[in-house]
């Protein structure tokens, strides 16, 4: 049974794998998308959107299989609880690039996007969603660490971009429609931060059997 | 064990609920903070998400050791499936009402709140939350499809909060700042319903088999 734990394990880690970078292409796209006036884009990260959601759905399959196929108890039974966690940030991140895709026609009208420091928000998120997945396969307590810590450089920069709007809007030198979508926009990418901060605290859930917000996580007292 | 199974799942239904109030609480204080300049409700919105972070986790384990203890199959293992999704969903929504809440302070300087249809949206929102929760504890398939289609209300409310808000920007009726936080309350709400129709399309899952986003989902061919 335990070598065949290890081989659905392994599969685990092989689509987390590629939710994680499907990810990461719907975010790249969805930024591109901010620029770019081509539909294309946008219809892209929708149904990369589509995938990661499929995506999802699998790797539910494999957890529930494992949960009920191999009873598995302590540290087993921590890392697929944690990856049933991460798989609904993961999905939450493939909706927030999809949602800033559809923002996008509307910001690509204004030149809006290279007044403000929204480019630098989506590649930190990047970052984070692909050091996030990395730390869960490579059971990496540092790496996930550093995803939680970089939170704060998303946040720093979500409101840096929002006081540029601010003084862009109150000198009347942006569309302010398109101030607003920008801002939403914004808000999505420091969302796609949260989420990967959520994934890499499961990350750490599954190592040490302690959750961030909680002394007494899930069957932690079975240690 | 089948009735050992139903006091479980009758737990589950009675922490579900608590849960789902728990939220409805923190929506109705969040609003209330939008016009009241009182930090207490702040604090307590953010009290409030630490109780439904705990009651998710309570949940979390009942779940976990109905399927462990249980092996639940078909549409037993759905409920517990669909259980576990919709915690992750009203943890959200939790998350969300603080996140309005913590905006309150600086939309109260200005009387922005009054202006445009915010409150509705929170009613709205309220609504959803609770109607979604009792689709599940009833197993009520009609009401759970009512709450997928009031979603439209909330988002048709928010495009009408941000041409409000754009209006008064314009005319320069507002506070630029206060604009911009209330939009990110207006956005706040609107994500409490989308999470509500989450949770909805959890319900119609457990009771049909059948996911909204797809006629494979989880384990739905072991029927």
């Amino acid at each position: 049974m335990r070598t065949r734990f290890d081989k659905q394990l392994e599969q685990l880690h092989v689509e987390l794998i590629k939710m994680g970078s499907l990810c990461e292409q719907a975010i790249t796209l969805a930024a591109q998308a901010l620029d770019e006036p081509e539909p294309e884009v946008v219809k892209k990260v929708a149904a990369m959107e589509g995938e990661i959601d499929e995506k999802e759905r699998e790797i539910e399959n494999i957890c529930m299989r494992l949960l009920l196929q191999q009873q598995p108890v302590a540290r087993d039974l921590r890392i697929i609880s944690a990856a049933l966690k991460m798989i609904s940030d993961l999905e939450r991140i493939g909706d927030q690039a999809a949602d800033i895709a559809d923002l996008a026609p509307y910001i690509v009208r204004s030149s809006i996007s290279s007044k403000v420091q929204i480019h630098n928000m989506a590649a930190a998120t990047i970052r984070m969603v692909t050091l996030s997945v990395d730390a869960f396969v490579k059971n990496d307590l540092e790496l996930a660490g550093s995803v939680v810590i970089s939170d704060d450089i998303v946040d720093d920069l979500f409101n840096k971009v929002k006081g540029e709007l601010l003084e862009l809007i109150q000198k009347r030198n942006a569309d302010p429609r398109a101030a607003l979508d920008i801002l939403m926009a914004a808000k999505y990418f420091e969302r796609i931060g949260d989420h990967a901060v959520n994934v890499a605290e499961w990350v750490q859930y599954s190592i040490t059997g302690i959750h961030q917000s909680d002394e007494h996580h899930l069957d932690a007292e079975k240690e």
